[in-house]
């Protein structure tokens, strides 16, 4: 068995066309706001989940993943228990510790971490194999159904967990198993004779093994993630060549009615043009084929991934960035059908848009993407956790009548409040993973090139070419525009700082070491690059404008017709009963409406929240039937008070909106 | 085996507090709407059924009906195929062919039903049992899944067909078959010891029963109606008990998701105050709890299918008399919640609806139950059925985007084109025997009263207590609300006839014999009452004026705010794309909006078109991304064409809207 040797600098030190993201371990995020988030996620939500993932929750349903592996490991005995993908659970949770111990070394954790590497690594099998279901329940089933038995999918996960826990520790035994693991696949996956050409049904492994060889600089690692994006959608399908194998026909919901598209197979992926299936897979799909794209410098394939990206933010996405207009399938539907109700926007596949939005900005640096990811990234990935950490949102919807959630079935998906945890338990440990690496969104960077993305007050070590730069960034983001960027070169030289001018800004100001900064030379990607000498203390001061502002959808989208939606910087607004009252539909927005902001510093943790005169429709004065041809709807003048949409449901369970109606 | 001797003239003959309705065979339609309809009827409707029953239609589902009784019958050998509930398919056509003999006596269809009889009667069990799924499948299960099995279901259409053949040609045969099936379940099911108290999961038997004792006089029919009615919802619930007797617990969706309140089952029916449940299930029990308070004159039961008659039609029923709001358990959801493109809106829940508003209509000769009868006939009864007789509606959509219906799942089971037949074919005999029967629901009398509720050009034959009145109808409804009636007399004699002024209705003017008769009289009913001497010749000029008429729903609608749909007279009005392009959602209607009608002779059989000035938005006008704050909506003058919500999808498939947004 050969054990690589990893390098955490490879990352940046070889050769490589594109920009490189820096990693998250490099940035101290010491804000209210993301600041707060980690603290959560490292005080609570990984405590927690730890006990959830050893099903000690009570009230939440068991996970069952600790015992599986235990049972795997041979230390206990029973049945394996949970879904298909139970391992994927763990596997992120100890990304999600991984990146904590990188900015928070805590030996107890990191204790209970090793523990669970030398659980994970008695459950793999001699050949490097690694499932616990499959070791446990079907041993002679291994890799015979990958469309919906989720090996490739769970293997993916541990894969991104080892690199993520080796950059933090150093530590080789949980990327020696993934190593093994990674080389089994190989072994038995790709277009050489005796091996299987199969590919995942739910996708992840690919852009899990573009980490393992960025880590590791093996090659075959690469060509692996290659094969699984190439090999993906050809006829003959190896889907229904696998069915035939396992000798039957399988009756399998999403196949009946989506067919090949709910996996994102209907097609070979570069002809592929919308974003279709389970909306999961379908980013997890792009943001792997984005990541093969970037290490082949394959042009075709990134104008694959742009066509995709394409349609997804200008056809099938929610104003809150959230993706998934259907439940059944928990899947994209189609161009501008986005229904605010029976939405599914599920917070998984926010997470997974985050990710294809931060590989697109490897080969572009536009604003097209880290717009997006911004968007995204504030509401509904926040939307996803509660306050206190213990709560997630599977389904992030843009209305809520709980009413109608409770009796009618078309909605009955829709939750009113967050759960504690689910029998499918995605979502939690990937907002986790997601908010303790947020760091590692915010900057790119190549040759003498820095690009900030995010505004998060932080303090960051860039490393270029021949330099390393400190930048700190002060600032009170999302709630006030205002970012004092201190650049703290090792040595005085010049390169260039670009900053992001984010297009919901229409007036934007700069001004370095106190002298005003022309944004003539903005470019239309929305960046703005200060090419220049940088020496110690030179100061940016950036002020982006938030005003309130009233945003439209596009006429085809049918549901919001005749409605808006209230912005304010990154952050989308909603209503909420808790608020306002119920019946939220009554409230109309007029041309006299006046939007004013104020931060309230006890309300929600601190939030700027938002009031505005509208009128309400008075359902009491209504003087007929159900119907009536006499009957005049009236309203009275009210007040009503907008807060962060990722604020919802933090208090009593209610009615919501986010797109309001205006006369 | 005892056999009754049928009297047909029990039913107005026998002493009886409340008003009967005049049979149809006592009524010839003569006009070009429903007269159309019961020619489609008779000559494509119900021999196309026939050769769907016998599963010889080419591109629709088989039926497998005819092929069970044949297998029940030792005429065949075979499996039982289709619902536990197919045999009722077979009923509800025996039924229309029965309404159909009444009026148009067919020698040849009348030998293929006798024939029909033949088999039936041979398929009954010795002791009176007769239901194919289980003679045939399951012998041993007789009787032990009331809840989900639909024997009693299948028994009522059998005596409701029995019934309808019987008064139309003095057959026995089949009546005899259904009373001894009658007995055998009187002597099954009761609250005398050794019996089981159960009551069926699907109404239906409750009201065939009344109609089997109306005919019969049998008392002893009365009481088993009844004692399902009394029954139902009492703790220990017999569902729960039959299903531990079975030992298990059934793993039943609906039952998981609505408990007992998907067959009307959580409370005894006297304490029920919303609708709940399968919709068809729900109108069809309300309608036999009417029957059993008419007939025995429970005043407290006629009260709690008032209080539920009202709930539906003030807080569940769609503006096109529709009821069901939703697609899992084709139920009622909860007050107001009328969602219009996932609605479900079922035509046998409509027909259902007609059943429950013509017993009402018995207890009080009042506009609110007739007006709904109208309304729900007119509109969605004729929507389930094609013009060409041959394709069906199960569900009534209010809005349909095609796209949707086909991408989306929570659409899914809306159609845009009725089908040809459906395995579960409930809705096709059902319109049939509606329509074959609709002259029953025009007159009702008592004494010396005689009371219209509809208007339609047809001459009939009521009997009075010591009188026979011949009344013609001359009219266009309704395409015109001017009515000509013709009052003839056997003899000259005072009585009295009341007239239903619709709601809808603002301007109505009658004159007797040329001279103006006020209005002032009306009742609040809603019926004005001309009691006079009558004479031959007496003639009633009726001028119901029928202006277009925008109509608003109650602001709890949610789906409905800001918007209008548009009537004339008892009819609904829809845009279709086939006038108006796709796109419907881009319709504003404003102030000026100005609406002309027009009499179209040659459009669709001849329908009264409407026309009218509105805006439509301009999506191409749009220049903004998929949100935007800066992009107008713009919108152009442009001109609509609607026409009868019944006759939509008639022509090429496309959108389709009832509700239009309004400025």
């Amino acid at each position: 068995m050969k054990t690589t040797t990893p390098s955490s600098d490879f990352q940046i030190t070889h050769d490589y066309k594109h920009v490189r993201f820096i990693p998250h371990d490099k940035i101290r995020i010491s804000d209210s706001f993301f600041g707060k988030y980690q603290d959560l996620i490292n005080d609570v939500v990984i405590p927690y989940q730890w006990e959830a993932l050893n099903d000690r929750v009570e009230g939440a349903e068991p996970s069952y993943a600790i015992k599986n592996f235990r049972i795997a490991a041979g230390l206990e005995q029973g049945e394996f228990k949970g879904f298909v993908f139970q391992d994927s659970d763990l596997s992120k949770w100890l990304e999600a510790v991984g990146y904590s111990l990188s900015i928070n070394p805590d030996p107890e954790l990191k204790k209970t971490a090793d523990q669970l590497i030398d659980l994970i690594s008695k459950a793999q099998q001699p050949d490097g194999y690694l499932n616990t279901h499959f070791t446990v329940k079907e041993p002679d089933k291994k890799w015979t159904n990958l469309r919906d038995c989720h090996e490739l999918y769970c293997a993916g996960h541990l894969i991104e967990a080892a690199v993520a826990y080796h950059n933090a520790t150093g530590d080789t035994k949980i990327l020696d198993v993934v190593c093994r693991l990674a080389d089994h696949i190989d072994s038995t996956f790709g277009d050489e004779p005796g091996k299987k050409r199969g590919y995942p049904g739910h996708e992840e492994i690919e852009l899990a093994l573009i980490k393992l060889y960025r880590l590791t600089g093996e090659q075959r690692y690469l060509d692996l993630g290659k094969f699984f994006i190439d090999e993906r959608g050809k006829k003959p399908l190896y889907f229904e060549l696998e069915a035939e194998a396992r000798g039957k026909v399988d009756h399998f919901r999403m196949w009946d009615h989506m067919g090949a598209s709910y996996f994102q197979s209907h097609l070979p992926v570069r002809e592929q043009a919308k974003a279709v299936g389970h909306a999961v897979r379908a980013v997890y799909l792009y943001s792997g084929m984005a990541d093969v794209a970037l290490e082949t410098d394959d042009r075709e394939l990134f104008e694959a991934c742009k066509t995709l990206w394409n349609n997804i933010t200008s056809r099938q996405m929610y104003v809150t960035g959230a993706i998934g207009s259907m439940e059944f399938g928990e899947a994209f539907s189609f161009d501008y059908d986005l229904p605010n109700d029976t939405v599914y926007a599920e917070t998984c596949a926010a997470i997974g848009l985050v990710f294809f939005a931060q590989r697109m900005l490897q080969w572009e640096t536009d604003r097209a993407y880290s717009d997006v990811l911004e968007l995204v990234l504030y509401n509904t990935v926040l939307s996803g956790i509660s306050l206190d950490g213990k709560r997630f949102f599977y389904v992030n919807p843009l209305e809520v009548w709980p009413e109608a959630c409770d009796k009618n079935k078309t909605r009955s998906h829709v939750k009113v409040s967050r759960q504690p945890w689910f029998g499918c338990a995605c979502c939690p440990p990937n907002i986790a993973r997601l908010l303790m690496s947020v760091g590692s969104y915010m900057y790119s960077a190549k040759d003498n090139n820095i690009n900030i993305h995010l505004y998060v007050n932080s303090q960051s070590v860039i490393e270029l070419k021949d330099n390393a730069v400190t930048i700190s960034q002060s600032t009170d983001y999302p709630w006030d525009g205002n970012i004092t960027i201190e650049v703290n070169p090792e040595h005085e030289a010049r390169f260039a700082i670009s900053l992001r001018i984010p297009e919901w800004c229409k007036n934007a100001q700069i001004a370095i070491n106190g002298e005003s900064y022309g944004l003539e030379q903005m470019h239309k990607s929305g960046y703005i690059k200060i090419e220049r000498k940088w020496k110690n203390g030179d100061t940016i001061l950036l002020n982006l404008d938030m005003p309130i502002m009233r945003v439209k959808a596009h006429p085809n989208v049918r549901e919001n017709i005749g409605k808006v939606a209230i912005k304010r910087g990154p952050l989308v607004y909603c209503a909420e009963a808790a608020d306002n009252g119920k019946d939220l539909h009554t409230i109309i927005l007029t041309k006299e409406s006046v939007f004013e902001d104020c931060f309230e510093k006890d309300f929600l943790g601190g939030a700027c929240v938002i009031t505005s005169n509208v009128k309400r429709i008075d359902s009491k004065g209504w003087t007929g039937d159900l119907y009536s041809t006499d009957a005049k709807i009236t309203s009275n003048p009210a007040t009503i008070k907008l807060i962060p949409y990722y604020l919802w449901a933090n208090r009593e369970p209610g009615e919501m909106i986010v797109w309001m109606r205006e006369e």
